[in-house]
């Protein structure tokens, strides 16, 4: 019967998430009783997505929801081994006994590192790779606009747009996460919106306009895209991050989608789970052969987990935020 | 060679347009020179689509663009005889000549009044049909939300919708056009937007939520409706009549089409030309066997015209908005 510490939401936060609004909790978890397993989480992942969840969504005083990677340390049931690796949504703590549902094993690239398993080649990757390819119809060669391309899922579609011949500008909040686009990235342009307004920046950025916007951000990075719009123009809209803490994100100039019939469209990534084999395929070989390059921002021990999630809010984070549990 | 009278924008309206806005202009029209027709328009259509390009587009001192159904009356090519009826976008004119470019010959159906090929049967209800099939991927017997669907788009929409099988609200601004949507064409359910508040109105009239809302509107309309949208809803985005005036179009919640994985799509008719014979086909039927019904408001020569449009603008117009040039 191990202890395992687990961070509760006790309070909703107003506005940007504060220490306050979180808890680190000691459990007694019960061992793996007949048909269950144990399992140990390694390391999980702290995204934009769950801050909407801050508001409604997460119960309060309970361990948290969020993408974990875990590993079977005692087993019931023939469907798991001691030793195997499993996805699943119990982050935010570190062991859980599970009946099965929704793990979901994971057989990891043995030339990667296993944390690649939970950004560019997982779930992260996979809604970069679907929400630019499948919602977005990238076509090669084009015109695309990546917001807060230095994060995870940004610079991942970034990346893949550039492997497909597209002019790219990203956006991003800081000059070192810039240089890192232009330099080691190759993006054609780099826009720090921290220091430039967006507006005009993208203006100077897309001479020829923008045929696909991938949106992480939505607010004025939206608006100013939407000014850029070419004809017949496609937004995957993956995150409206600037609206997350204020629950508002005022565009003023929809109107555009009219006059250059353009096409918005929220997803999530099990809307291109046929993709999912492609993807797996493609992605490691990217990896592998250096053509997707990416940056893991890396905290330790579950109480680090609050943290990581208001920096991460912050824009703290360089690529993937991950909270690694144990080795 | 005839005299033509002609409307002009000799100012660009600030908000909603104003009589001072027009001057009516008389000109000596040239007859036919070789290669040529001279028409005489008998009919013109009056958009919410002309109000953006009052401000942008259109140019002052200059005989306004526009939609219209005309008459050769002079011929000196073998491309067209004496009689033949044209459209062409040459309204706001009684007289034009033209080398035939931008005319296209109308064989008018001998069972219905020549005024349907302006709308339902016409460049109009082509807007709705494919708007709301192609655009909005419409399915059978769907929730479906129309707004203005007392004008001439919407009214087209809606019965579309209806003989999909779909459950259908619609939004108008007047009792009397309330009362057509409700008791003649049969609507599930009918908004007057000026008498209830959109949002809540809208809920109650929604119990399933909204599959498809073919947008006229924006604004508080569209925000109303991303409340309401079921997952993978479809917003085909026809118009933003709320922001013509005043050039914006604000929505603060656009985030929703993320969470139910939304899309939004502004289009034009020439998107989805390939259902041009379809639609003429099914319509011609539609109407016939009364299963489309309309409404037209015709105003009376070509000094009425400016005072059309800004009829049109202020909701005064039920179902189809036209000027009668010529019998």
């Amino acid at each position: 019967m191990p202890t395992s510490r687990e961070i509760h939401l006790v309070k909703r936060p107003s506005g940007a998430p504060a220490a306050a609004d979180f808890a680190l909790v000691e459990r007694e978890v019960a061992d793996a009783a007949d048909g269950q397993v144990l399992v140990q989480n390694l390391l999980m992942s702290v995204d934009p997505a769950m801050r909407p969840r801050l508001t409604a969504g997460q119960a309060l005083d309970e361990a948290m929801m969020g993408g974990a990677l875990g590993r079977v340390v005692q087993s019931k049931t023939d469907a798991f081994a001691v030793g195997d690796l499993v996805n699943n949504r119990l982050g935010f703590r570190e062991y859980f006994t599970s009946d099965g549902k929704g793990l979901n094993k994971l057989s990891p690239d043995p030339d990667l590192p296993l944390t690649v398993h939970m950004h560019a080649l997982g779930g992260t990757g996979f809604t970069a790779y679907g929400g630019l390819l499948h919602i977005g119809q990238l076509k090669d060669g084009e015109q695309v606009f990546v917001s807060t391309a230095g994060g995870a899922v940004g610079s991942v579609a970034a990346q893949i747009a550039k492997i497909k011949g597209c002019y790219v500008v990203g956006s991003t909040g800081s000059d070192d996460k810039a240089a890192w686009l232009r330099d080691t990235v190759g993006l054609d342009a780099v826009i720090n919106y921290k220091k430039q307004p967006i507006r005009e920046a993208l203006e100077g950025a897309t001479p020829k306009g923008i045929d696909v916007y991938f949106d992480n951000v939505g607010g004025d990075h939206l608006e100013a895209a939407l000014r850029r719009m070419n004809t017949l123009g496609r937004i995957p809209v993956c995150g409206f991050i600037s609206g997350y803490n204020s629950g508002h994100s005022n565009v003023s100039n929809l109107s555009n989608i009219i006059y250059s019939r353009v096409m918005l469209r929220g997803f999530v990534a099990p809307d291109f789970m046929h993709l999912y084999v492609d993807f797996q395929r493609e992605m490691a070989g990217w990896l592998k052969d250096g053509r997707v390059k990416y940056l893991e921002t890396v905290r330790d021990g579950i109480a680090a987990a609050p943290a990581a999630l208001i920096g991460l809010m912050a824009g703290e984070n360089a690529g993937k935020m991950l909270v690694r549990l144990a080795e």
